[in-house]
């Protein structure tokens, strides 16, 4: 089947249904960021391979509606579709939307698979699609009829992760939960983000990619708790222990009865951002409370176990990063490095340390002008080949069963341009002040993320993206809610919290040039010299020396360069007993006070 | 007639209204931050004078709810009405409705004056009662009977203040809100706010203390407007002015009648957070389109005639505070001066200044542990004699034709006290690096503020107010939207453009000791050497020396020591020409290089 023989066969369904309009986008069922092959429906229909856009398919057109990482590849990917690229402005909400609008007249009929959009999302579209009469039907997945070899659901096992890691039982979350739902006045909550239903269950998978999160649902009552899960996931051993947690199981796709059986006197939490459209229609007697759900800020904030694990984890990451970036050195003497082939020896060395899972997402190795894109992903057939000059962007991650790591690095080779040590001074200087921060408890991402940018600012400088994202304990690397940006939605909004885990992650990128970023991640931590009020500061967690080629030391303050090599002498002393005498020789002056 | 008087006859009349529970507020029905007397019904019902606070009445209780400023205050004058003090969290929205909502049955009646509350204050209100069917009726005025006294509306003459100061005529700005009325597609608008009116119309008045604002409203129609207003106050040559603007007018009293008439054809654009819960109840038939005022925005960025006369308004500020700070330097040296004098001196020195108005505000002269009260205001009999030692917090503003000033200076006499150079040096360096800030358009108050207090934080230390508001051109010192704070609300989230003007304002205080504040009054500014994106900074426009006896030197960074250096410079060159040789003399040392 071609991209033109699979729209034909959806516009006849289209045609059948009396449909004018079919919006496909990218997620899942549960809005995750990563989704399994069988939700990849947007890629199937257009040919477009992207992790963000949205398809709109007409009985004429299909349209695709994307950001500006990805209009040159959308370019060249919907040719095969015929399709039409909508460049997305960052500005216009539901931009899709109002072209639909601009389109079809009054009482045109536009149709979605309402279980991949999130209630508050359809409500929105619902919204803006009245005003002009046009009608929206929720319930119609027009794919499935035809996706002939359509991937089934993932058959991963299930792990049961230990309190030894996780610090609190299944039995002791589902407390807490209850707790809530006694002072919410609610009888039950449905949680339906695959990280949510990992971290309260203490299981992990292996259903999406770089994600350790299992596809399912999870209910939990007063008095009882279901997992709606595959019961062929499920070894024995951990039914076993679901059962001793009170918790029955039932199969996945038996969710939907479920719900619409609950009944009219149950009070039922779900969160409208999250839970699919679906979901709340299914909902039929019981009553609905829409709000946040309590899990998202209880697996943000790391407990003590975690963080101890959290610590060893880096440990590992800083190993494997020496040995890799040694290899590289010593290889470029020799031979130039392609772009993919330094992702691979990333992936090698990390896969030697105990614990290692695999990537926490695909590696971005830009070297030169690539280090410039900020998502770029290197393919071994038109990569770079990297050579002992220019700088070299590298940002990785790990997932070990002690947790999650991201780390991006970069570096220069042979003589640096003043343009690069002018920008990456900035970086780091920006680095630093978030890393050193003390604010009271109730500070927001918003009102720290400037600290990050002010000495970019200073020279009319910035970077296109947030400064930092809350990170998952052996989850995902993308974690809401909190975490550092310039602007006001979730992740700038949350106050932050002793035990919350994001990156620090300041950049700069000139176009075609380099690209410049260095990260590391932080733990917010109680300040012990409080006196009155309760403040706050961060840890840096990550190990792994960060480049002094690149610093212009007349631009650092004395207080900037202690914060360096505190934290180098920090590094060194914690990777050493895990290196060889060699390793440990190539590490030290790298870790050497400036 | 006493307290206790009132309240009976205030409780007789509930009692024939079936009323059970009666709200005074502190506004006026244009939700000002300063009242009329004729308004300042919550007082004469409760013997409380503060600025802040709410009444309610009901058959055997007042209480009254009031935020920490006035715990003390309130407590003393509540005696005579036998009132009971509620203490603001300052967390819990509509503390008081809450009280009620606790206090009653439900069905129970609660009534206000709709014109003294917001239309959004009203539905949140009727919203919160709801919850237990309790009814609020919203047009009942019960102190209109039985306050015989009540003050008339003032009868102040407006003043027609002329293009060579606004740089926009009349005509000019209805033109541009025409503009905005399309773009809309509304019909009209009705301006509530006095600032907002007296911005457009080009008019000032007297008609309430420190703000020259006149008691009236607005409409503006794409095809005529219309100034509700005591046609008495406005002179023959005025309404000759008003009328070749294509602008008529009609008596105060008249709005309620004019907006019911209006017809069912007409959208009417209000802005709910400003006009009153009876403006809204009164549009009987027209549409209402609900949003934030342009008004607002375009009176908060200065044009380049405003901003030249504020140039002047600063120099005169300037040369009125060095003549009063050497009168009081000299005169201590005699002997002890009161808080009240100072102010009083204050005022006369500003008073001998060309153009001079009146002053913008109350002026806080607090000495010792009175500069920790941030609120503080002296009073003749009870307040504190300044002694050549300690510190002294000096917050004072005028109202000239060229401007409105707003400056806040520390000063130390006799030695200094380490725990008080620590913080002194900790403000500068905060007001220093906000004064200082270079940030792309669009950047918000919320997130500029940590700049100012993140050396406090450093040592856990804060202030428990904003960092700066939006100040009026010859208008209210205190002007929405934008400023500088560590929250959520309109000034923390307004983006700023060029042409804002606004305080700059950290502090420090140790209760009953001293208090830090280093004021002054700063403009965002295009930033010229801008190669790709728009980025603005601050011009610091305020001119009188920041005392240096405070600081400890090897606290600030070479960048600061120049600022500070370069400001002083700037200082004493603008206001020398303007000053006596012996006052130059007296001014040079302050204004030397450190």
């Amino acid at each position: 089947m071609t991209i033109l023989d699979r729209l034909a066969a959806l516009r006849t369904l289209m045609q059948e249904h009396q449909i004018d309009a079919y919006i496909i986008p990218s997620q899942d069922p549960h809005q995750s960021e990563y989704v399994a092959a069988r939700w990849q429906g947007r890629e199937w229909i257009s040919g477009f391979t992207g992790s963000a856009g949205t398809v709109v398919v007409t009985h004429n057109d299909i349209g695709l509606w994307t950001d500006s990482r990805y209009f040159l590849q959308a370019e060249t990917q919907l040719q095969a579709a015929h399709g039409s690229l909508h460049k997305l402005d960052g500005k216009t909400p539901l931009q899709h939307i109002q072209w639909i609008k601009d389109q079809f007249a009054e009482h045109s009929k536009v149709a979605i698979d309402g279980r991949l959009f999130s209630h508050k999302e359809v409500r929105n579209m619902e919204k803006a699609l009245a005003k002009k009469s046009i009608q929206l039907v929720t319930d119609v997945d027009l794919l499935e009829d035809i996706w002939t070899d359509r991937p089934e659901l993932p058959k991963n096992p299930v792990i049961d992760f230990p309190v030894t890691y996780t610090g609190e039982s299944r039995e002791e979350k589902l407390m807490r939960l209850r707790q809530m739902l006694r002072e919410q006045e609610c009888d039950s909550m449905l949680l339906t983000a695959l990280d949510d239903i990992a971290w309260t269950m203490n299981i992990r998978g292996a259903d999406v990619e770089f994600n350790p999160v299992v596809y399912a649902y999870l209910y939990v009552h007063t008095n009882k708790a279901i997992l709606f899960i595959d019961p062929e996931k499920v070894g024995q051993p951990l039914a076993e222990a679901f059962e001793k947690a009170g918790l029955s199981i039932q199969p996945y796709g038996s969710i939907w009865n479920f719900l619409s059986e609950l009944s009219a006197d149950e009070v039922i939490w779900i969160d409208p951002a999250l839970a699919s459209s679906t979901i709340v229609a299914s909902i039929q007697n019981a009553g609905i409370f829409e709000q946040t759900l309590p899990v998202q800020k209880m697996k943000a904030i790391k407990n003590e176990t975690e963080v101890q694990h959290i610590r060893h984890a880096m440990v590992k990451d800083g190993v494997a990063l020496v040995r890799t970036f040694k290899w590289l050195e010593e290889t470029l003497q020799q031979r130039t490095v392609k772009e993919t082939e330094l992702a691979e020896q990333l992936a090698h060395f990390r896969s030697q340390q105990e614990g290692y899972q695999g990537e926490s997402f695909s590696a971005i190795i830009g070297y030169k002008g690539n280090g410039a894109i900020v998502h770029y992903r290197a393919k071994e057939d038109s990569c770079a080949d990297i050579r002992p000059e220019g700088v070299l962007l590298v940002d990785s991650g790990g997932q070990y069963l002690n947790g999650t790591t991201d780390i991006t690095r970069t570096f220069a080779f042979g003589d640096v341009d003043p343009k690069v040590k002018d920008a990456y001074t900035r970086v780091l200087k920006g680095h630093i002040a978030l890393a050193g921060a003390t604010f009271p408890e109730g500070t927001m991402g918003v009102q720290l993320d400037i600290l990050a940018r002010q000495y970019l600012w200073d020279t009319g400088k910035n970077y296109g993206h947030g400064t930092g994202h809350g990170v998952g304990f052996f989850l995902n690397v993308h974690e809401p809610p909190q975490g550092f940006v310039a602007g006001l939605g979730q992740r700038g909004t949350t106050p932050f919290e002793a035990g919350m885990f994001s990156s620090n992650e300041p950049g700069y990128y000139e176009a075609c040039e380099f690209g410049i970023r260095i990260e590391n991640l932080i733990l917010a931590v109680d300040r012990e010299d409080n006196e009155h009020a309760r403040f706050l500061c961060f840890e840096s967690l990550t190990l792994y020396p960060i480049a002094t080629n690149m610093i212009d030391h007349s631009m650092l303050t004395p207080e900037e360069i202690k914060w360096l090599n505190d934290y180098h002498e920090r590094v060194f002393h914690a990777l050493a007993p895990q290196l060889t005498e060699e390793e440990r020789d190539w590490l030290q002056p790298q870790c050497a006070a400036i």
